[in-house]
């Protein structure tokens, strides 16, 4: 039985700021929860409407499950666990660098695809949504563990100091297709709705499209930034 | 002011049962719904919380917005549409199969992909999520409007009848990167969970994966069927 005060505290965790107050944040989804208990990070509490699910499991109804989740459909098995210590900047040969990405799902589909291509760093600005939101984490599907996203507080100075040349992806670039990338760059991702903002697109060595391949003007306007992400890291590391 | 009817009307649309009885399909958000709007396709009431949005959308205040929306957090326009009239099978060069795929937002991004590579078929099974979802309607970003999903009843004999060498995305592949594709082929996508069924398998001329790029077992064990579309999309698209 869950109480009043449980209720309160896991609740508040869907706000990036009672999270940073706390150093706690919340994971749903079996998978997702399994993922960051087997890993270095540590659970606080675990809440499942499954008995087999973990003996330090507190077992509540389905009921009470949906008044915890943040999801519009609730999984049996939610956890709150610590936020893992800040690191370093590693300044990887290849730094993926998010400029204002907005939406917690294309953000977790990042860093899935950051630990798929092996990059353990994610480099964002403070204008990106937070890599410990519910739905984060949930599209991570557990990759948060291996991908340390980096928010800096200046992203220009941060570019900079990578000491690399800097590609930006944008609508108007050059086809990705046709250029030789270096074994050492940063590539910039900007928001959704309002691309990179000017005071990072002064810093790019050059800016790289993915090709419209349908004449016209009947066709999708864009690609979202995940899918974008997918193409550009496929060509960034695939064998030439 | 939204009647109990109206309301109730719009929520049973969540249900395919009922959109393919009715005809009708609900689309939500600004863009998506103009692009809607500015297709061939047909609305049959538009409802927001905007008055500039359009003179024939009845005005509703954002309680009654949030009673009616699939999402969590609603969006100011929301459109109930006729469903298009069903088409023949294309047969492009490049199809797109999709056997069982489950997640709606999984579809809409593969629809948009779709567009985005000037593709105007989507092949799915009977298994595979209904594109009318509200979510799929979302993620497609108005690229429903110009990509056709043909439902089919028989996905084998489809693609048997398709006549072109038919390719499987799975894990154990062939790197994606060391084939040589053809002008003209069919490429299955199987479910999130379970791949592509076994039916399926036995008519695979080749298996192709992306392969991964960090040794070990620590790392994503897959990558979301989404992203991993925009990977092959590029792959058979791109200039070579």
């Amino acid at each position: 039985m869950l109480s009043k005060n449980q209720r309160k505290q896991i609740l508040q965790l869907s706000q990036k700021k009672q999270r940073l107050a706390n150093g706690l944040f919340v994971a749903e989804g079996e998978k997702v929860v399994r993922e960051l208990m087997n890993s270095s990070w540590v659970y606080e509490s675990l809440y499942s409407t499954d008995p087999s699910f973990h003996t330090n499991a507190e077992m509540i109804r389905m009921e009470e499950m949906k008044q915890l989740t943040h999801f519009k459909t609730p999984s049996p098995v939610l956890g709150v666990f610590k936020m893992p210590p800040r690191k370093e900047i590693l300044n990887e040969s290849i730094s993926i660098v998010l400029d204002g990405i907005s939406d917690p799902g294309n953000l977790g589909t990042l860093i899935r695809l950051c630990d798929w291509f092996g990059l353990s760093e994610l480099i964002c600005s403070q204008t990106t949504v937070d890599c410990f939101n519910p739905k984060a984490i949930q599209a991570s599907m557990g990759s948060i563990v291996r991908v340390h996203c980096q928010y800096v507080s200046d992203l220009a100075q941060t570019l900079k100091d990578l000491n690399k040349p800097i590609y930006g992806a944008t609508a108007r670039g050059n086809s990705l297709y046709d250029a030789t990338l270096p074994k050492k760059a940063s590539f910039v991702f900007g928001s959704e709705s309002h691309g990179i903002s000017d005071k990072l697109t002064a810093l790019l060595d050059e800016e790289l499209a993915i090709p419209y391949f349908k004449l016209g003007e009947n066709r999708a306007e864009s690609l979202n930034v995940a899918t974008a992400g997918a193409i550009f890291l496929s060509e960034i590391f695939r064998p030439s």
